[in-house]
């Protein structure tokens, strides 16, 4: 069960004028799922996208860099869920290039138009042959209104779909926002999370687009962590399709251009934050936020130290209020020259260390209250300067274990 | 229960000349339970430690430091369970100076002759006064052939204890080797473990001690991890007694202190190999190999990316080779220019992957093979120099996370 995640609000999906989505059962690893979507744009849309960090990246992973760095105009995304196409070699690039071809084909575009995207099972031939065979039923089924349909087309061990959408008011007129996530393990993303697609209809030049993808990853998917490992592929793709009738933003240090950006980020975090709400048997929805840091690199280190911490996600998960846990990790986050006296610790409103002690005036009862909360947040002071960073995580429960122990079988 | 690790064998936990030991129950944090050992030193022993690289060091951890850096020459350690003087500032730092002079008086020596260590809940204050009230009863038990009792009293979230001794001649006469360890949980030492100590009556000058006690700690302990979590409180103590009856040892590079030092490193590693084996929730032992690397360095990186992803943790578990999750784990351990397609993957003799790749000779039921065992070797080739490393885990069960959300109740 996600931890406090609403249901995707139909009356916010909105169709994005431009964008059609087509959903089918392609059979890519089990029958009787719906594991092949496509995300058609008309032309003149401007896409641009961030990719994971990992050096094992995926086959799609490399070909979609490859694509979007040929500027030959992106038209199509085509996603499987089943096989990650990943630890492939150049089989699975081979194959990821066939599946690309076929969908080319289907639409009369170029290659280079369509970027691929795979996740599941890593080191398994992707079986093309079936993406291949379903994507005229996928082609078929293309429509606006298709947002929901996808966030269920693209989840894997997700136990519900994520999609949120916006709407703002840039140069008078509506723009509509609205974008799709997946992802509840292997999450770390590192760059951008395993699955988010964003889409809206405001009218953006192809030139700032690739400084808003990484500026809405930074500010939401790279802000996120299950557990710590880094997928082979993550990846972020931001799409707009220049039909909302405002003046083209060139720049996003404009009015115009910061109002598209923080609707955006709303949205984006929106679906950073469901993955970690459904994350792989979470129980806890935990915002750790470190502040008094000397840059926000080092506040963002801590949190990940204290995110990542089994011991500090285990005690998360029984509500128990072992905290020293907490002050262990600030201490092995690998500040050189962390003062440790200095240290502060809070749990929501409750004051638990103080001085890098345990505050006099704490009552194990306090931290308990808050420690059976499902939503928590850590607030860790370093008393070294006045930079800030948050990052979002879950609890390390009975069921994390069972759902990777079980995956394949 | 630990996975492979023998009893102690009595008959190799040899007494050293000039140490006594002495156990008693103090109760510190619960009655009926051994958690208070006294370690007692004849004049003249070679003493020295290496500690926590936490930046939120313990109480104890931040006294030995001190008392080994004022040469007053150690005569005594005090070591007491179910509370770790950790988290716990300028009044933990009261404490275990409270507990030192108290020592110091019984014994008619000075307080900094006397190293402290802790071991327990964080963030609670120590029970001084009932570590003094034990004190003429820890002394009044103490005796040379106390080895095994002391790594009873020593432990925690231990199943076992952890004992190993070894005999080496030096100079035509027989030295004797005998330590113990303690750990299970927050465990990924970086400069020694939780508790490590190992005695000699070896006759070895002071001035080459810490560098044998580092380079002890390189070669075990520090290669060893659970959880990932680096303790506030993991030292390791190095005594020679200096009574065996040979020239004194000047130099590690000395045929006689490269025998000596060959003899440590094997009782250091069995002690940190034991802590892993009974790592917490432990049912798997893994040696992870990584080699071509350009430096050690970057071998150790991978290997500990690898040592340290829950996904991996999970599938040993679970006995399921889903092995692309360690080509992802060595694709995000942080090694910038990594050449995917250079990968090789073997388990045990079993070769998984190559070039990046599945291996086409590769079958699952051979994986599935070895993944049923209950010690494994992961080797991982980088194809980038012939630099390795090697570091030594355990799997991620069910029973870890009911242990630590359980450990305080």
């Amino acid at each position: 069960m996600p931890v406090n995640l609403p249901a995707p609000d139909i009356d916010t999906l909105f169709p994005i004028a431009g964008v059609r989505i087509g959903v089918t059962e392609a059979g890519v690893r089990k029958a009787g799922r719906k594991d092949l979507t496509v995300v058609l744009m008309d032309e003149g849309a401007s896409v641009a996208g961030v990719f994971t960090s990992n050096r094992f990246c995926a086959a799609p992973v490399q070909i979609c860099r490859q694509h979007l760095a040929s500027g030959a105009g992106i038209r199509a995304m085509l996603i499987n869920t089943g096989n990650a196409n990943a630890g492939t070699g150049a089989d699975g690039l081979a194959r990821a290039r066939s599946t690309c071809a076929a969908l080319a084909q289907h639409l009369g575009i170029s290659v280079e138009q369509i970027l691929p995207f795979s996740t599941g099972v890593i080191m398994e031939p992707l079986p093309n042959e079936r993406i291949e065979a379903g994507l005229a039923a996928a082609i078929a089924d293309a429509k606006p209104g298709n947002w929901l349909r996808a966030a269920e087309g693209i989840m894997t061990t997700d136990t519900a779909p994520k999609a949120f959408g916006a709407q703002v008011t840039i140069g008078g007129v509506p723009v509509h926002i609205t974008g799709i996530s997946k992802g509840a393990g292997m999450i770390r993303p590192n760059m951008a999370t395993m699955l988010g697609f964003i889409a809206t209809d405001a009218c953006v030049s192809q030139s700032v687009m690739q400084q808003l993808t990484r500026e809405l990853a930074e500010g939401s998917f790279n802000r996120v962590t299950v557990d710590g490992d880094t997928s082979t592929n993550d990846s972020l793709v931001v799409i707009a399709s220049n039909r909302a009738g405002h003046g083209v933003i060139e720049s996003l240090d404009s009015p115009d251009g910061q109002a598209l950006k923080n609707a955006m980020l709303g949205v984006a975090r929106n679906l950073a934050q469901a993955i970690v709400r459904d994350g792989e048997g979470a129980t806890k929805f935990i915002a750790i936020e470190v502040e008094g840091g000397r840059d926000a690199g080092e506040c963002r280190q801590v949190a990940y130290a204290i995110a990542h911490s089994p011991l500090v996600k285990t005690a998360f998960f029984a509500s128990d209020p072992n905290l020293g846990r907490i002050l262990a990790a600030v201490g092995y986050a690998g500040i050189e020259d962390l003062d440790q006296s200095r240290i502060e610790l809070f749990l929501d409103d409750v004051h638990v260390a103080t001085q890098g002690g345990r505050n006099p005036a704490y009552r194990e009862e306090d931290g308990q209250r808050v420690m059976k909360q499902s939503e928590i947040t850590v607030r860790v002071g370093l008393g070294r300067g006045t930079a800030t960073d948050t990052v979002w995580t879950c609890d390390l429960s009975h069921d994390y274990v069972t759902i990777n122990a079980d995956y394949r079988s």
